[in-house]
Formats: structure tokens, sequence, C-alpha cells
């Protein structure tokens, strides 16, 4: 199946946020390429076999950085992406960080001060599993979160969450200055799917782990859900951090759009391995010849 | 001696870049305060007295933070103010960090990344000695320090100066949204007196371990890093995020203009001890009446 990769991304890519709307993106978009379950597994391992590749370059050339935020409703399929796009990269280049709720003394901080240790070091891929948007996302939604975060009231204002949007806006700006590639991924997943998969996931005793009663409850908070992602995408999407509105009712698509949306970007880069000087290649000429003799 | 330390303090704090121009202001200056050398150290004792009983607030009410940033040419006393201004307050409740040169493990960050983990929590006081300004003084002065930096070549342009300073900027309005309060000191000292100070840690055998060749040498790019300090502050100062340039040829003058501007700005926060709710108060009670029976 032949299909124009590019044009597909570009789909689903949103990096200004004039004019989006989420509810023009469907969940369950194919995108008319007529791809399939049946041969996605082997697509999926041409675009791994090729982010590995790729990787290598990136950790050898030691200058650039990438990191990947994944955002989504529960069971849109975060943590399966991150284990079968990344599962063939070296893990030496590549680190996931689950970001959980904060503890007390992450409480005492600021709210990105726990992010900050997980961001990517150059010649990595730092791969973040929910991230600061939760900020914009549950804190927004439950005000007790945001009550346990002991802001004095005087900056509690009623501009808080625009306030929230620009302050990481200009964090991810700041990070694409600094050589780090930003590349967030909201995985779009329909309410009724997401209804089927916790079903699966309470009737299969080896899902039972995955279930749990507070990710049904939100269920509730749906709409308010889908308005924040939409305001915390409009926001914050730029052409140096974009966004990408994947298509998530079909786990096997998702995964392709992941991969192949990482691969576009580490190709726009001008990765390649570290040409030696005229003096490193007289240093190895030397270096073969002493080993040469030995 | 009277004098108004409101009307001082305004003299030297810059909370707008417009019009901010460095040589507008006398490192020699005692803006007709009358104040003397002799009687210094009394009015210092007050200040750090003031500065140790507001410091307490801070931290029994855990909610603001404080960050003191010190910047300056060498000699100009930053050590010897943190010293004399905080040596009254409780140090569990502070924190000095002195950044050096960074290491290979900091410069594969981004220059944030290194500074993030000794931002001051909740109800603490946080001092740089030196900070993220070095990026925009020493970095713009030393291209090898930039060099060093190992930024892919494509996010080095010529705006990465006015870049850097726009992303500090951005960085210290977050901050004090999330309740850091950013008070930013340059001590301001005069060639002359600088050459004095150098002497005197050459001649002094107990003032040797100051000296450094290379501290001496920085003395050629005097009018660089004055430029260099010019816009920074004119591109960062802000009502959020002030720069207090300090007079730094007198030290005793210097000392109590930072202990005067900390206090100031803490005063005009609302520090309180945590009051007690209705059910601490029957806690309270509860408690005191179980200790009396026991």
């Amino acid at each position: 199946m032949k299909f124009d990769v590019a044009e597909t991304l570009r789909r689903f890519r949103v990096d200004s946020g004039k004019n989006f709307r989420l509810a023009k993106h469907d969940p369950a978009d194919l995108a008319g390429t007529g791809l399939e379950k049946a041969t996605a597994a082997e697509s999926l391992a041409r675009g791994v076999a090729r982010l590995s590749a790729l990787q290598e370059k990136l950790y050898a050339q030691d200058r650039w950085s990438v990191l990947c935020i994944f955002q989504a409703m529960d069971a849109a399929g975060k943590d399966s992406a991150i284990k079968h796009v990344f599962s063939g990269v070296n893990p030496q280049g590549c680190q996931v960080t689950a970001f959980k709720q904060p503890g007390p003394v992450e409480l005492d901080h600021d709210f990105l001060w726990r992010h900050w240790e997980h961001l990517p070091a150059r010649g990595q891929i730092g791969i973040h599993n929910r991230s600061w948007y939760e900020e914009v996302l549950v804190a927004r939604i439950h005000p007790r979160i945001l009550a346990a975060q002991k802001l004095p009231p005087r900056v509690v204002t009623k501009d808080i969450w625009a306030e929230r949007l620009e302050d990481i806006a200009c964090h991810e700006r700041y990070l694409s200055r600094q050589g780090i590639v930003v590349l967030k991924f909201f995985l779009h997943l329909s309410q009724d799917e997401q209804r089927e998969r916790f079903l699966a996931r309470i009737e299969d005793p080896e899902k039972n782990w995955k279930y749990s009663a507070s990710d049904v409850a939100e269920r509730r908070h749906w709409k308010d859900y889908m308005a924040a992602y939409e305001e915390a995408i409009r926001r914050t999407a730029a052409p140096h951090a974009p966004w990408y509105v994947v298509p998530a009712d079909r786990k096997w698509f998702t995964r392709l759009v992941v991969v192949a949306a990482i691969t576009e970007a580490l190709e726009a880069l001008d990765l390649h391995y570290p040409v030696p000087s005229e003096a490193d290649r007289a240093a190895l000429a030397e270096a073969k010849a002493a080993l040469e003799a030995s």
C-alpha cells in the first residue's frame, strides 16, 4: 500500500492554534491512506527500523535532542504506542518518564520543577507519558488539585489557565531554541471506544491491573476535558512545538502515525555522524599504525 | 539618621527597561541619605533583625518563596553582601547556591537546566550567587563558552542574545506567577574601585585565596560587560522581577540597600502565621485538655 506520508501527517499536525477545532478531527480517521490492520505490523516494523537508524545518528552527533510528549484520555493507548514505537531504539539513548500525581516535595515547587530533571540531554530522546499539560487539564477540572499546590492566593487569578498556557508555550519555545525538538501527541479517542476498552479491562483478568474506578469516574468530565485539550492545543501549537492530533480509535493506526511523525521530524534535522577533522584523521592514521605495529 | 527608605530604593530599583542607562548610575552614590560608615553596622543589624522576623513568617505560611539573584563584576562584594545580609536568618529556610563554570553533564543540557533544582521551595529564600544571567554575559563575551554548549548550529543565530534575554524574562515571569518573588541585584562597582580591591587581595595574605589572575584579565572586557549588563537589565526588568542597581563602591552601603530591598519586598506580601480554622482550634483545645489531664 503506497500513500503520501507527508500529506497524511500534515492532516494531523497542528502548528498554529488559529482556527483549531478538536471536533473537526475524527478519532476513527484513516485519512484515506487505505492502510489496513493486517499489514500494519509490517509497516510499523519499517518505521521502527528507520527511527532506530536515525536515533543512532542523533546519539553520535550529540547536539540535538528530542522530547516526545504524550497526552490523552485514559485507555487511548499512550503506553502501548510508546512500547511499540520505541521498543526498537537503543535504550541508552532514550528515556521514558511517566508523570504520576505529584507528591509533597513536588507540590512545594512550581509546576515545571519536577519535569526539569527528565528533559533529554543532547543526543537523547525523552518520552514523557503525561506532562506539564496535566497542569491545564486535570488541575483545571478538579479544583482540589489546584488547591493542593499551595499557591499564594494573590497569584490565583481568573487568568490562571491562560497564564499557564502562555508559560508552557514560552517554555517550549525556549527548549526548541536550546536544540530540543519538541513533538506533542494527543491521542484522540472517542468516548465510545474508551467504553469498550474499559469493559475489556474489566473482563480480561490479564488486563484487570490496568483498570481503575477513578478512570471510569473521569468519563463524567469528558466535555470539560475536550474543551481543556482544545484550548491547550490552540494556545501552544507552534512550528517549533507542533501538536499531532492522532486518531486513537484504532491502535495500529495510532502507532503508524506516531512513528511517521517522529521519523519525519528527525529527517528534517541535519543529523550526521561527526565528521573527523584533518587533525582527527591524522590521529586515526597514527593510532592505526601503532596498533598494526604492536 | 532618618531618611526615606522607600524613596531611596525607588532610586535604585529598575522595574521597566525603558530608558534604562547604566551610565546614569553612580557606583559611589549614597542617594543623599546621609548614611555613614560609622553607624552602618547598627543600621544593618536592624535590617537583618527585620529580615529574620519576616523570614519566620514566610516559612510558617509556606506559600510564597523568594529568589534573590546576585550579579556583579568580580570583587564587587557579592559574597560579603550575602554573608552580612543573610547571616541572621534561619539557615533551615534559606539556601545559597554559587554557580561556577558548568561541567560536562550540565553542558549536555539547556542552560536553565542546572539552575532548576536550586529554585526555592515554598516558604524558602533561595540566594543565587551568579545565575542564568551569566549566559548573556560571560557567554556573550567569550565565544569559546558558547561553543562549549554544543548547540546545533541551526539554533545559533544572530538573534541568540535577544532570544536568551526573552527566554529569561519569560522564565522569571513564570516563576513570579508561581509565587516566587524574584529580586535581582546588580552590584555596580567602578573600575577604579575594583583595581583597589584586587591590589588588596594581592597584598593581604589572608585575601590571597580570593585572587585569580583570570579575574584581572577580565578587566580588559569591562566595556563589553557593561554593555551586556545594560542590555540584560533593560530587557528583563519588570515589576514582577525588578533589578536593583546597587552602588557597590562602598560595601557597607551596598549591604544596607540589599537588606532594605528584600525586607521591603517581603513586607509587601501578605505574610502571616497560618490562622487556625475553627476545627483547628477545637483540636488544639482537645489536645490541651488531654495534655493537662495526663
